[in-house]
């Protein structure tokens, strides 16, 4: 497996492959893997010729007040799974060569950034959007995975990839989660095991609305009553936002259609946790 | 010659000349053909297999109170005059083709647009710059041309393809003139008799910054004072920006280099002209 630091070599070696035919995949991560990253690479495997893995802990995604310096880092485990997974090249540049000095063009998704994860991080799906189109045109491959736990993230690159005519098709994975129900995050190992506990919360909440929705709730305000509820009888937990709307448009929406998305984003402590689903009747 | 009206025509037929080994350049343009654009297709047919043209009146460039709907169109002669120049397809979209209902992701390149025409066309940049990414990643060209009359949009567009990593070659071509100097331009179609005398203020002003600065002159203030004088000898003649500064970074700096850029912008009548030049000394 090729580890590569600069955009010029990658650059290279993705022409070479694409001179010989090859199929590329591409999974863009921030690193320190865990099973949901695993899972993407297996998807991106099972499809592809060459399987590259991008790995950038992007600091045009986070705010000012944010984790980027204390987010986890473990490289040589990743390289380590990566290689275990059969993955053909790490992409790992540092934060100079993706942004030189002067750098100052942006992409902004507008519309579907704004709610949800955009309305408490400004500027996190600018940076977002930014970077993944970096990664587009520095790999060139014919696919890309993402994983649904960042649902937000997933639509904002949906509409980016169609808008733009980016020449790269966007495969999404489900979210995998621990035994008991947690959604696998970078962030969990910030978790203390009180917190950890209480971090449960969004899961459960989650298959509440499930059963409500199946049980023949057609009741937005009803579905967020009990959600609400259920997170703040938990200790440590503050509440960013619980979304019940459109899973495309991301617009909170009177008509109560088959499919509803169902997204939550919790503070436990001081880690911010993120988990959704599509409710269906 | 192909004319080709839709996104996947032109993405199939750029993805048979890709598959093919061929060279292709883009040359893209807002049609009504001048001078100016068919040396911008002799360019890009010295150099490539394959030259696609588009022609695009792009709306999201023009403002409110701008000329979309009165700028000049003439599709047959467009097209008798690029097949006369050996371009092998024209691509020829609608606004609908390339604006899908939702559409909602903006290319923004900051500093660089914030000066000169970006001051006084907002949000001029931005529709450039987003138009001029979607044709390169539908054509996807090795190389595309563009041409010094609209110098800062070249600037723009440069900046964007270093910032987002775009594999695309960006190649530029001198101002075409008519016999006196004036500037080739599509708009030029709007002067009057009378308008179009006073339209050559822009050369005759540019020439008196030559000269003065060829013969010694290192002061910003003197040189846009004399421009401005000259301009403002002319009649119908209304000034928006007169920029004496950097030729990369678009600043106005008080350190005088050897090569300086003197930018225009002069209304003539109800028409907006503009023209540049590097002044060397």
């Amino acid at each position: 497996m090729k580890v590569l630091r600069t955009v010029d070599q990658m650059k290279a070696l993705s022409l070479e492959w694409r001179s010989r035919d090859y199929i590329i995949g591409l999974v863009p991560t921030m690193g320190f893997f865990h099973q949901g990253h695993l899972a993407l690479m297996d998807k991106a495997r099972s499809m592809a010729d060459r399987v590259v893995v991008s790995l950038f802990v992007n600091p045009t995604q986070f705010g000012p007040n944010e984790d980027l310096d204390r987010y986890p880092r473990n490289f040589e485990k990743d390289k380590y799974l990566a290689t275990e997974h059969d993955v053909d090249c790490i992409f790992f540049p540092d934060a100079e060569e993706m942004y030189h000095p002067g750098f100052q063009t942006w992409v902004e998704v507008t519309d579907i950034s704004q709610g949800l994860c955009g309305a408490f991080r400004p500027g996190h799906f600018r940076g977002v959007a930014t970077v993944v189109l970096k990664l587009f045109n520095i790999v060139q491959p014919d696919f890309s995975v993402f994983g649904l736990k960042d649902y937000q993230q997933v639509q904002v690159i949906k509409r980016m990839v169609e808008d733009l005519n980016i020449p790269v098709k966007i495969v999404t994975h489900p979210i995998i989660r621990e035994p008991d129900g947690l959604a696998m995050s970078s962030r969990n190992a910030y978790l203390s095991k009180d917190e950890r506990k209480s971090a449960l919360c969004l899961y459960n909440a989650i298959k509440i609305a499930e059963n409500m929705v199946k049980n023949g709730c057609k009741s937005r305000a009803e579905i967020k009553k009990a959600v609400n509820e259920h997170i703040l009888s938990y200790p440590y937990t503050k509440i960013d936002y619980i979304f019940v709307g459109n899973p495309e448009t991301l617009e909170e929406q009177t008509v109560f259609d088959k499919k509803i998305l169902l997204a939550l984003a919790v503070h436990v402590g001081k880690t911010r946790l993120i988990d959704n689903a599509i409710l269906e009747s």
